[in-house]
Formats: structure tokens, sequence, C-alpha cells
């Protein structure tokens, strides 16, 4: 790799902690570029043009290309390595969860945390507060298909640690935070992330925790 | 390939036409197996032991093993493929699409047509009826994306048809039903949908549409 790589990130973001968390387990340098989403600053103008016209972080810049989406920048990192199972089926099972983790938690686990532990209650519109029980019953949801998959089967797909696991991991290790979601009722979970925490070269997504 | 291949589907469902489109585009035969999602079929105790304990269609089923999530359906259809780009950065711009679709537009543009054209508005709760608003901005924001970043080329990622066409494909050429969402202000998108229509083997999502 030639290219020299720069994440665009905020750190309290759980999408862009699995980036670092997918480079520090290949051991890829990666240089830090931070904004603050609570003031607006990917979506100013020149954020806009120049680094995602969709306004989101995490963006990974490889040279002078950027790829948004928090997932598809895990698997290019870690394309042709042990993170990315090579048989077809276990592949499409990677994504089916990357997928799920999209679609079925980040929206209402990471959403959640981030309106009550992040904005505040208070400061939430009609909209929000309006959601927040759905949200609440689908990350439930989301979580209680986790459980009962890691039941059987010490990760997501394939037979190891897959990009998949580090997708799932970055929003349900924080997912107490906001006072919506217990961990407590999810043994397999629990016992899961444990062996992530484990893996050489993992990084906790704020310094000092683990 | 010799496992039997069976998609677990509601024909109402872009989701699942993403599979039918792309299997017919590669020449794969798929059994189809219906289901009402309006009925609650796929929330039987039966589908949620034997097809998807997430609840949800479409599922490919190849030979004994069940795959959810459309998007991870059609990459294990099309791997090794034309509609997979090989180039690594390419791929993985394909990928972007594919979970941009699945956070950005389905959860906005899908769910509204679902709602208003298929439960009708007189049916939704206050749930559903407080994130029209929102859900109608966020899906224009979506297509505005789309629209900017086919100015300039012809395809979602790569030099040729991906599997991330598709996915944009199936919910976005019905954007309209719902009366929610106008593609006229969307030339780029219309071209791109017009190139799509006329590939070999393309199937409409309804029979006898195009």
């Amino acid at each position: 790799m030639t290219d020299p790589l720069i994440l665009h990130e905020d750190p309290i973001s759980g999408n862009c902690y699995k980036i670092r968390l997918t480079a520090s387990l290949l051991g890829i340098s990666l240089e830090r570029r931070t904004y603050d989403i609570r003031n607006g600053e990917t979506r100013s103008p020149e954020f806009l043009r120049s680094i995602n016209a969709n306004g989101r972080i995490p963006v990974l810049q490889i040279g002078d290309r950027f790829l948004p989406e928090s997932n598809a920048a895990c698997y290019w990192l870690a394309e042709g390595s042990d993170l990315i199972p090579s048989d077809r089926f276990d592949h499409a099972e990677m994504l089916r969860w990357l997928f799920f983790e999209q679609y079925s938690h980040e929206p209402n686990i990471a959403t959640l945390r981030f309106w009550l532990a992040y904005i505040g209650k208070d400061n939430l519109d009609d909209t929000q507060l309006g959601q927040i029980n759905s949200k609440t019953r689908s990350g439930q949801e989301a979580l209680r298909v986790m459980d009962a998959h890691l039941v059987q089967r010490d990760w997501f797909a394939g037979t190891g640690l897959s990009i998949a696991d580090i997708a799932l991991f970055a929003y349900t290790h924080v997912a107490e935070e906001g006072a919506i979601f217990s961990l407590d009722d999810h043994p397999a979970i629990c016992r899961w992330m444990a062996r992530i925490s484990d893996e050489p070269g993992f990084v906790p997504m704020k310094p000092g925790d683990h």
C-alpha cells in the first residue's frame, strides 16, 4: 500500500471506530482528521464538495480517492486478510451481518445512544421523541437475534473473526450508553465481546477503556 | 452450482426483486416461494425457526442453507461475474453504494412507498405519520446524491453495471408510487434507469411492466 490513508472521523462515532479497529487488528497506520458532527462540521460546503456529498463520516481517504460508508472502508482495508472469509457462502454471510448492522442495528442502537447520551432527551424534537419506543423495540430485537446466533458459534460468519464481528462490536459494546439497552440478558453477546477485546491488536474506542 | 436455489419473497418487495433481477441478468434459475408481508406471513413461528430469525424477506435458500439480506444474496449470486468489479477500490465503492442503499435510500424511499401505496395513509399509526416529513427529506436527499453521482458516470461503481446499480434500481424505479417522490428533477437517474432496462436479461418487477 503506497497511498497514504486518512480517516475523516468523529471520535464519538462507532462507525468511525470500526475502521480504526480494523486497521489496528491488521497493523495498518491511519492518519486521523476529526470533525464534530454535533456542530455540523460534516455539512460544510467544503466537506460536501471535497470529502462526501452525503455529509456523513466516516470517510476513508485513499490517496486522492474518498470512500464513505464504514463497512465498505473496513472491507477495503481487510481485503486479502483473514478478516474476510474466502469461502463463498461464509463471505456472503459476513456481508449479511454487515447489512443487518446498518439496517437493523445501527439506526436503532447507535441512534438512541447518540440522541440520549450525546444530544440529550431535552434537546430532541417531536419526530425524534416519537421514535424512541419503536427504536427501542427494534434495537432489543436486533440484540436478541445476535445473541441467538452466537449461542452456537463464536463468530458471526465463517470460522474466525471477520469484519462483521468488528462492525457489530462497535455499537454493541456501547449499547448501554443512553440507558435504554441492557446486555445483561445476552450472555452470548457478552462472551463474544470478551473474545474480541482479547484479540491481538485490539484497541478500545476511547483511550483508557478496555 | 448444484444446490437448488429457492427465493423466499413477497413480489411487492423491491428487496426481493433485486435478487430476481440479478439472477435473470446472469441466466440463473430461481424457484420462488411467496409470502404476504402485509399478513405477517414472515413472522410465523415456522418462518422464524426455519427461514430467518429476523422475520424478514427476502431470504435466498442455497440447498439447506439460508441467506437473508437482499444485497448479500445478490453478491452470492454474482460472485465471479462481471456484476462484481474486480479492482479493489471499485469493489469497495460498489459496497459503499450497497450500504448507502440500505441506510440512506431504502428506509426512506421504500418505506414511504410501502406505507402510502400499500398500507394506506389512513392505516398508519402516529409513530409512522410522525416520520413522513423526515423520511421525505432524507429520501429526496438520497435521490439528489444519486443524481449528482450519475451526472459524470454511467454506473455507480467501476466501469460497468454492478449489483450496486441493481440494488439502487429496485426502489428508485418505483419511487413515485406513494406520490411522495418525483424523478422529474433527476435526469441523470432517469437515463441510468433506461440503461438498466436495456440490459440483456432484464426483467421487470411486475409482469407486463417495462
